[in-house]
């Protein structure tokens, strides 16, 4: 049975990293991804939300996410084999995943058919940029996250599943309020059972000037594994 | 409104030509794909149902499928936009999208979300590869994907939604009953209103050695702009 895990939220979530620019993971026979609801070998970008090819380094493409190497930590760490669902969507507010929204239903049919041949373990989130443009908007945003995370637990029937969320960058010249959305997402931890959060400390932006570096996303996703290690 | 078309089958509608082995397709900003339930700009590979970056021509990749062209055929003849749903799956047979299926519903699950936003105009079908192994199971396709087509036809509550098909590759080295397969889908459109068939004469076979090329693709789609055009 393959232990899965939703992907899910904005932009540094589906992945903007340039590959090429870290070594490929292997996939060692045990890590997947969903394509067409079936499980197939996981390569990169996972999740294809945008264009895939692009020869200019400073355009936005889909690529390498924190998703793969948190895969590659969960099996150097557990028997069996991972699968990843790709759900995240770039440039996406919170609004935009309110239940009954076009991406939380994709979400909850996508992952309601991962679960006819696995089992869902956890929901890797990165989200909360686009809510970061103003402080009003940065205040609401871990009450609305806070719905979204009891929505696709109510939905997919899974009370406790854990909720992993990743830290926005902090002193981002793009959007002023991400620290904002940050202490909201670590206060929300104290009040929601099985959530966590990953640290972005150290964190470098690509040659896009808006997404992490490909090599900051293999670190995240291995930082994403550890705090999943205390909730799950 | 976007007019949509489902593309479903198996690898030679999910595509895997070489991307740089043809010009690309200029979306001109009338041709979108849908990801995660919503609508973005048209970019190749559209349906990424297996691994995307693959330095060996010879190796299987996502890439060139026959939809981009029908796209581009479809906006050069006619007002508005034009959207693409991914749904093909390569490797499968026809047992595979029966009703209740995981291919199945995962097609009718993302149609759903495309009504949200565009009107369904039509299925691009590519399949049958995987029913020419045995004389048997290719005698037995076209009574399948009758069921197939009403199938979609009841869950979308379209039925006259077009069902365009493509013919098999004659004399295919790897699958000796492709023929029986072509002759049952011809026999289908004097049944099945509003389905018709493009042909595949004069197809090349690609580095893989098993599908199309890319520049036949290319081709392909406009053979099945040109059938669509009588049926629809």
């Amino acid at each position: 049975m393959i232990n899965a895990f939703i992907m899910a939220g904005q932009s540094n979530m589906a992945g903007r990293g340039i590959i090429g620019d870290v070594p490929p993971i292997d996939n060692e026979g045990r890590i997947f991804m969903l394509r067409n609801g079936k499980w197939v070998p996981m390569s990169e970008p996972i999740n294809p939300d945008r264009a895939i090819y692009v020869s200019d380094r400073t355009k936005i493409r889909s690529g390498i996410s924190p998703a793969a190497s948190f895969a590659k930590a969960w099996i150097d760490n557990n028997e069996g084999s991972v699968g990843l669902i790709p759900c995240a969507d770039g440039g996406t507010a919170i609004d935009e995943w309110q239940p009954g929204t076009v991406l939380f239903d994709n979400l909850i049919q996508q992952t309601k058919l991962a679960m006819r041949s696995s089992e869902i373990c956890g929901v890797l989130w990165h989200q909360g940029e686009s809510d970061s443009k103003t402080e009003e908007a940065a205040l609401a945003h871990a009450g609305k996250l806070t719905e979204v995370i009891y929505g696709i637990r109510e939905e997919l029937g899974l009370p406790d599943l854990p909720f992993i969320m990743g830290e926005l960058a902090y002193k981002h010249k793009r959007w002023p309020y991400t620290e904002i959305v940050n202490k909201g997402m670590h206060a929300l931890c104290g009040e929601v059972p099985h959530t966590c959060v990953a640290s972005c400390e150290g964190y470098e932006i690509g040659p896009d000037t808006v997404h992490f570096t490909a090599e900051f996303y293999r670190e995240f996703g291995v930082r994403y594994y550890g705090v999943y290690e205390k909730v799950k």
